[in-house]
């Protein structure tokens, strides 16, 4: 047994932030430079859109189905959203930390709680935060095609979602993506570090005979 | 405020690791390319030798001084080693913390079970374990001038020391050294971002105005 074959279990990486915050930049950059990563995928009750693949973008079920599987349990975390339902299926997910895969979560804080009670030792969470109100004010309002009232809005709900900062293992204030992203990869290969995700090694060290 | 200035609580920072597992590399690499990282320096009972500067090296204190140190809880870890005693000031430690230095403590497992019940929030522990059993012989043997005698006593502290790998929070295989640096290196960055070291996140959140 080489140091490379260790077995390792995967961790769940969530990052959350305000809409504006740069975090969809930061997830972008660590799905396309560890192979390990992929991106969790959601089951949802909304219909399907031109261009969406089932299976790859979404998991399209209806609502009867999505309704048995909160019953089971079968979901990490799930909510609602105009009229349509979310959630995260525990089974995939579980598969693949089991395969030592590391799963990136996309959620809010309220998916962030649902995951922490489900499965606290999985998890790893980074919160983004604006490096200061001006500059995420210049970013929400710079989408010219909203009105005032939507952008009014989405600084309330802005307001809201940096009000669970505190909850978060990780607080990365992002006023340069270069920085943020190399914080975000530093916290991915340290987790990987961490003794208790690499399962095998009790396996190793009696394996190679070192104690 | 910029996000610069967000004040920041430093870590303890343990490597501990057999003899000959490559731990003093590592370390030195840290220190070397990291200004924020400074050498815990201890405090000893043995004598000066040439070329050591008290209070560099070490602090060179009498056995009454240290006596009294012990008994007043002054220090943060501390053990005999051939008749002379070492131990870490809990005081300047603590000074550097405060002020936002991270502190590197190279100890052993005895001396990080003592840190882990003195400090167990500001401490980040890993262990550094030989890739085999016959790369870390290979590295005890080949210092040539040693009898079979100092080798087996050597080899036989090494087992004892990794028998307790399964305390730290990370590990690293050090097999190849570049990449034991770089891992290490990255803890050190994901620590730095833990929530909880960030101590001055409440007030840069208040004086943004973003929640």
């Amino acid at each position: 047994m080489t140091p490379n074959q260790v077995s390792r279990r995967g961790m769940m990486l969530v990052l959350s932030s305000p809409s504006g915050a740069g975090k969809s930049t930061i997830s972008r950059a660590l799905l396309a430079n560890h192979d390990n990563l992929t991106m969790s995928i959601s089951a949802t009750t909304r219909s399907i859109r031109p261009g969406e693949v089932n299976g790859k973008d979404y998991i399209f079920i209806d609502q009867a189905k999505f309704d048995a599987m909160v019953a089971e349990g079968e979901f990490l975390e799930y909510a609602t959203v105009f009229g349509n339902s979310y959630g995260t299926p525990r089974g995939s997910v579980m598969d693949a930390l089991n395969s030592g895969q590391d799963v990136l979560f996309d959620v809010d804080w309220q998916g962030t709680q649902q995951l922490r009670q489900n499965a606290l030792e999985d998890l790893v969470s980074i919160f983004v935060l604006p490096p200061s109100i001006e500059e995420l004010e210049r970013r929400l309002y710079s989408r010219a095609q909203d009105t005032e009232e939507v952008v009014k809005g989405r600084m309330a709900r802005a307001h809201d979602e940096i009000s669970h900062w505190a909850e978060y293992d990780y607080i990365i204030i992002n006023d340069e993506v270069d920085i943020s992203v190399s914080t975000a990869e530093s916290i991915l290969t340290a987790e990987r570090a961490r003794r208790r995700r690499q399962i095998g090694l009790a396996d190793f060290v009696r394996g190679t005979g070192v104690s």
